[in-house]
């Protein structure tokens, strides 16, 4: 039945892959891979859909999900990231396992308000089942050497940590509605909009000039005892104190020349306890990494463990590489007896060789032809 | 949020793949794909939900898909296979292509009238812009040398042609209810179904003799003769010499032993035309392969051009091999010195070691006795 101009069409937000940029994906995939397997991460798959239950339980929520019922009635919604997923599973089938726990996979995620593709490839790991800051600091210098691994070098990694918003904000009581407005223009790195939302604001000056530093709060070390002049509440000291644990390790694991303090980062997903990093490359507007510790997801699914982790969005760094030459077959084999070629090619391919076999009789004129717009250097009659 | 006990559950037809299943599936895919490749078939994909107006243009038909609705309304429906998508792909972003195009994947497809799981891992190719039979053999040829690559020596290829099955009828001048009855109860192998229905029909005894044997037309090529007895009709008689040409070249292809002729099959979906195949392996009641000729699909999408392919189940497939051992790092380090056991172990995988690094501190009891309950078998103290 003939498709209507709709059905000739990926649908919006989606993409098609076409053969170099597959190639493309299935090599960073492939490198990113086999460095995570190299760090003892095992690969997992879970479904491309979950019951809504398990992904949002909290059904008032807004979200940019694909959402979609099953023949029971119940919301079922198209993964937006592995992370819940895999608590999922890890806090039924893997109930018990030795922890630490080191995960792995690759899998496309699927949300309504990317802004470029709504499907995408990510990969990442989940360590789970420790607190020790070694674990954040192993996670922040793997998702820093798969990086490396796929030829990135131009990137920069910013590391924060969830208590220093929320100690400062507790100790300068600040009140929620504030807190959320305040949080969601430190999310979009509004300059403009914290400077007016603070002079606007009824706090005392000295508040007004410690909000008014938070967005600034980028680079080594040393805002660390600015941040503990202010307060020196347990939440705040500790959440300081792991964090520069955090950074110490990176420098043994030789990766903090990558790294950036950055305590107004705040990470989208609602699940993040502790430290959290994201990854950015030039030329791309959002992070291509996205991580951090999320310590009371698994008690709400029953199995109560610490872990951290990181998803890498290979979508978008795969369309940043430049096209590579199409993938092609080594040899070209044509020739009048069908038996012979079919005989030839099959030696070839026995011996490793990509070889592609013509379909109905060429004179040799045609094979050249065609070979060459294929792209396929050596051409033989059989 | 405490997810409720639906929260905690994979969604009903779906399932999780633990490390050991994963990398035995990991397994089966890389070979399966680099035996494409091999063939010169280049890896595309497509995205996992398409318009229903690509997928089933005919809103009327029953069908097993997942379907929900984008934000304007339309349908969408989860891949149930991907030689649709990929038309759709071709007739668009690949149109004007050198031709014949030889295309693959490996991506999950969804089915909810699946016997065991809803989605599954599917591996196949798509042979394009070629009508000839030698197109068939080699697709053919292509499965069962896939199959093999994995391991697997237990198969059987059954190999049929759209056109036998209805040619038989026209001549017979079979109406079409019975026609789609009789079909149903062939594709289900139903023997004693078959019986009754041509025992109850009003034909004459030459016609229900003939009917009788349809199901039982299972073999090498002598039943070809046999079937040219009943009917010279030019349809018969060119689907019954491609056939015959198609097994010739498989015997080029030296897997003539693993195929038989039986003009029974007629494959699920709708679009095929020409000849088809379908591979069972022992322990499996569902077909492990499905392919065949599908030449009015393309004209569809407004690009006529002929094609073949096949899709091979790797899920059930990897189901069925027996778990080999948990895919585990080679070496487990720990000691006193953090920084010492980080550069330690940053060492060994710079050397290509698969290594895991304690976090937190260890005796050399408890380290000895993690690393064996996870299955390392060498244990280094830094």
């Amino acid at each position: 039945m003939n498709r209507s101009s709709l059905g000739l069409r990926v649908p919006k937000g989606m993409r098609d892959l076409l053969p170099e940029e597959m190639a493309i994906q299935d090599e960073l995939e492939a490198k990113v891979l086999s460095q995570f397997k190299l760090w003892a991460y095992q690969k997992v798959a879970t479904p491309a859909f979950e019951y809504g239950a398990c992904i949002q339980p909290d059904e008032e929520k807004e979200d940019d999900f694909y959402k979609f019922f099953d023949r029971q009635g119940h919301v079922l919604v198209l993964r937006p990231e592995l992370t819940t997923p895999i608590a999922r599973m890890v806090s039924s089938r893997l109930k018990g396992s030795e922890l630490p726990l080191r995960l792995c996979y690759s899998a496309d995620v699927f949300r309504l308000g990317m802004v470029r593709y709504q499907e995408f490839r990510q990969a990442g790991v989940e360590l789970i089942g420790s607190n020790d800051p070694l674990a954040d600091a192993e996670v922040i210098a793997l998702a820093i050497e798969s990086l490396r691994k796929i030829g990135i070098q131009d990137f920069q990694v910013n590391l924060g940590h969830m208590g220093i918003f929320s100690g400062i904000m507790d100790e300068l009581e600040i009140d929620s509605q504030f807190r959320l407005k305040f949080q969601e223009l430190l999310a979009h790195k509004d300059l403009v909009g914290i400077e007016r939302m603070v002079e606007q604001s009824r706090f005392t000056d000295s508040v007004k000039k410690i909000l008014s530093r938070i967005p600034h709060l980028h680079g080594k070390t040393e805002m660390l005892e600015e941040v503990l002049g202010w307060s020196q509440s347990p939440q705040l000291c500790e959440a300081v104190s792991s964090l520069r644990k955090v950074y110490e390790y990176l420098e043994d694991f030789n990766v903090q020349e990558y790294v950036a303090l950055d305590l107004g980062i705040l990470r989208g997903f609602s699940y993040y306890t502790g430290v959290i990093f994201e990854g950015y490359v030039r030329e791309i507007g959002y992070p291509i990494v996205e991580g951090g510790r999320y310590d009371a997801l698994y008690e709400e699914f029953g199995y109560p463990l610490p872990a951290t982790g990181f998803a890498i969005n290979l979508g978008a760094l795969a369309e940043r590489l430049n096209s590579s030459a199409k993938p092609c077959p080594e040899i070209f084999l044509y020739g009048e007896n069908v038996s012979c070629v079919i005989q030839e090619v099959q030696k070839l391919r026995a011996q490793g060789v990509h070889a592609e076999m013509s379909l109905g009789s060429l004179s040799s004129t045609e094979a050249e032809s065609l070979a060459q717009l294929k792209g396929i250097k050596e051409v033989k009659r059989v």
